[in-house]
């Protein structure tokens, strides 16, 4: 349904994810990754990256998210992130137990992106070597953010020095990171290893694929005993070629990065048109979430009238317009934006 | 390659599985398992089984059991399996990390079968309510099981009459649930809640899917907060269409079954070939592996003319035969059993 | 050092409890808490609370918090507890460990007391049966304070109602129990289950004991496999009638009533001498702990004189007085808080 | 009672120790380890083994050997084990814990000692590098075994070896060292650090402390982040002082050694004349502890005039003669030995 901008993964795969799919199904093929599509899929990835990289496949961004956060956070360890990340609040504490308990710190960002000031203050408040207090081990990005925000490369390195002067090493969840690079227009380096990115999530799900992501670590050593962890969390698949070909299949011809921008040009024109109506945006709008402010009514309008989407936060008091929270992605048009926003100055009148 | 007898999950999937996947990649669907094809695989497993079900579909056999045992077995608790047994040797601890730190408790078996009288000593000899030891807490038997010979239900029944007077939960690691299930010919109720099982693995991936596997609750008690337990593993999927997709295409029209018999019709050629040669098959073949004592020059003939297969356990000494594992799938054929055969006569007298 | 108020636990044992570690010292004794000691401690804490109860004794505080917070948080619980907690900032994470991966979620109190509005809001604004979110599962209240300050039963009450409400168990951290109830001058039992506590870990470690702690149930079946846990976690003592005696001395004869209003005497005498010299406390002295703020150079000139205590929070910055925690214990006295008066007033001219 | 020999546990402190804990309750000390008593205590052992040390006291044996198998073990890891080891029966699943997951290999063992032959074995068999197998980590011998018996110099040696060639790190359970000690004669160095023992539980509770182990870490680099494990498990004591004021007093004049001859010169007087009767010893009594073989109906009447000891393993059949163990301790006495036999002699008439 064009009008469903409830989540980016409510949507289907694209058809070339699903052919090759079908095109990796021949014949007999070695099984935990040792398969000739999984192999290519790691070349593809440095040269993507232009970096050698240590690939892992996984089928879910929390897999993902939480088996490289344990390679860098011991179970003593406390991993921080912004106070909306993923991690934090929507994986029902997945990261505390891969890292075999360790636990999340969390800062409020501006606009769902970490302020330095903030880090440095809590790095700097933090007990080094107080054996009573649990020890920084991890700085986690989120990239595109939460609010739908991106951190250029210079924040992104801005932070990841200072993450490393005090030890941490840095992640980066990239559930939405197409959505991200696309915004800025910048190699998949520059945002990533050359701003210090040590591993990162690489998202596919949300943008085209059936099921897939990718740990990628730029620094190999901390890549080791990842296999074991992999394992005994139940997500090495057996079958790997599989989750290998949607992720070969969408970085190929630079689909993704097309799917990306698509889905990215819709939520420019959701929020122009937004603008226009004079409704208030909460955040700049710079990958593929939207969130503004609405009347309640008219946010009931609209799902009555077959739209969905999320309303976001605490719930408004006193009468005041509610934040509601809308995804487009990839396979996002025109003409949804354009009929979300017809719908929208129909019923506006009778909703106010 | 027909020719690749290393596993079950060395094969592709079935064409009417990835059919499902493209019929199932229509417009939005409500993610998370909300979706219409994740509604119905639960009413037609509970046709399937007769009986309500609460279904979790999962990527990996190991998240199954794993998810599954976790159900019930506390942290203090202990698991009663087969020595040799999926769980205890091919999951790198992942029983332990799901249960929060439960223990194994191993069980040389006969066949792979557990036997009654070691079960009921076990448990004789635990001592129950005595804080210094962890307390028995779930049985697992694994169907068909690592030796491919198979429960009967009667069998099942006792070994879990046994289980539930100490309290204890019992789970069937289902992985190749279908192949003993066509060797049975018994309906899937007689060999799992008629027989007294809680909870089942079972697998499809082996059998025809890409990925996929079903946790299934007849005890839905038992499933109290799986929900919570999947999700912090990484395991619940955004997109769950697809895998219910999966498991639906698998079940319609006696697939699985189908499948399943493929299988196994040809291990039994293949079983009776290597008879018919004078060479030593270590186990019956009940499901779709085949165990044999082969020469190890013959073993090496073999895989140089393009065969693959496992050497199995312990190596062998003094010129003695070694033994190997032979697994079929569902798309093996005759004639590939056949070209086994020949080539093994061929190689024979020269490897002798 | 009769100048140390660095903490509590600085001090020694009570005369009488050494007595009493040497009067059970006689014969054999059951091992494990089948001992003698053992069992009158439970009637006798039963009876200091007015109440049927279970009692474990360990020998640290946090273990009693950890261990007792587990009883009512699953892995995918959180207990939510004020920002300064210690079981937040002061153990190293142990209550993730001991609960298998629960969360803590911390809430601003005001001088350390968690305010009724914000755990509404709190509970309220948490997503009960969301499966990508932990569940609030405890409310843990430190009573004394962190701050120094005391919940009466009423506050107790009003947050332990919220807590039941919305289905959470509630714990009382009571490492400074007995100085909390000799300020509120109630019955043990008014500030605990008639309150709605639900497991208290009482402290006797820092009011006069060598190493003793009890985790009390007011709810014996929230103790259900306690004794697995304890003994898990290396909690079980042997010689169990070493951890005993002490409780019992401590609690013979309103010893640890007694010791606990010494210290808070001192308190007391401390908090009036600094407020006579204009010297601003952060917070009621309402047991034994004084916050104040003392010029820095002031602070340094009195541990120059042999006087210890500690910097707390945040350092000041532009020459601001900076915060100071002061503790006083069972073994203050009268004269030394006044040689701690009279060493600043000697030093203040020339540290001003 | 002197005719107690249920454990070594059910005896008392020597008044050394406890004098020792009066003297240590001098005024203020530092907590959690930087008193004066804990600094010398480390000089101490390194004075003892003749080598630089890292010791950590903690409060039960349990404690000790979880928390140094966690600084060997990672949680995909294996601990190598003889079947009875206490670790892997007696400890509830504690090194599963601590390590974050970790699994017990157990081996039968030639009277509680592991053979080198099967050692060899079990490493050679482990698939090093598979990421379906955890990874053997750790090789834990109990010094004196569980029954009874002492590894030579030469025996720990050739097994340390061999874990160390597999990449292991080598843990000594020392519940009962001071009584293998004894019986070898040789320098504590000899069976530790020279023969290859990376860290040792030192315990003292069995012989002569109230609750008081050291972990002994003769490889420094391995007691890495030990500090936060001990913390985050509870095992830190705030009053560390009255821990390390037990070992220190322990060690004193060889007072250590002196407890360990007694206990073990009153199991030989006990052994030697069980033997004179006739009856069976199971395994030869080279510390203190005894297993004998007696008649069932003779067992229950001893038990009936006051003496106290377990029957160990499963219960005999068929009129068979039951296994008992019998522990002395380093408070028995030669007269209690000798009433023992004596009540034996009149027992046994009748109830043979």
């Amino acid at each position: 349904m064009s009008g469903n901008f409830g989540s980016d993964n409510v949507t289907g795969a694209h058809p070339a994810i699903l052919d090759a799919l079908v095109a990796a199904n021949t014949g007999a093929a070695a099984s935990y990754g040792a398969d000739e599509v999984s192999t290519r899929l790691e070349a593809r990835l440095a040269a993507v990256f232009e970096h050698e990289v240590t690939v892992f496949p996984v089928i879910s961004g929390t897999a993902a998210n939480s088996l490289a956060l344990a390679q860098l956070c011991p179970p003593w360890g406390a991993i921080l992130c912004e106070t909306g990340a993923h991690v934090a609040v929507d994986e029902c504490g997945a990261p505390t137990v891969f890292t075999g308990g360790g636990t999340l710190w969390t800062m409020d960002g501006e606009a769902g992106r970490l302020r330095p000031g903030d880090l440095r203050a809590r790095l700097a408040g933090s007990r080094a070597g107080d054996q009573h207090q649990v020890q920084p081990a991890a700085l986690t990005l989120t990239q595109a953010t939460e609010c739908g925000t991106v951190y250029t490369p210079a924040e992104v390195q801005a932070l990841a020095e200072m993450a490393h002067g005090h030890g941490l090493g840095v992640h980066m969840d990239g559930a939405r990171f197409a959505n991200a690079l696309v915004h800025l227009g910048c190699a998949p380096a520059d945002v990533t290893w050359r701003a210090g990115v040590d591993v990162l999530s690489l998202g596919a799900t949300k943008n085209g694929a059936l099921m897939a992501e990718a740990v990628v670590f730029f620094d190999r050593a901390k890549a080791e005993n990842f296999l074991y962890r992999r394992k005994r969390m139940g997500h090495l698949v057996s079958k790997m070629r599989f989750l290998s070909a949607q992720l070969e299949a969408w970085l190929a011809d630079d689909l993704w990065l097309r799917l990306a921008r698509q889905a990215n040009a819709c939520a420019a024109r959701l929020a122009h048109g937004l603008g226009q109506r004079g409704l208030a945006l909460e955040w700049p709008v710079e990958a593929n979430e939207i969130f503004v402010r609405l009347p309640v009514a008219l946010a009931e309008a609209l799902e009555g009238a077959g739209f969905h989407f999320y309303a976001w936060g605490d719930p408004p008091t006193n009468g005041a317009p509610g934040l509601y929270r809308l995804v487009t992605a990839w396979n996002s048009t025109d003409v949804g934006i354009d009929a979300f926003l017809t719908t929208l100055d129909a019923l506006r009148p009778a909703a106010a």
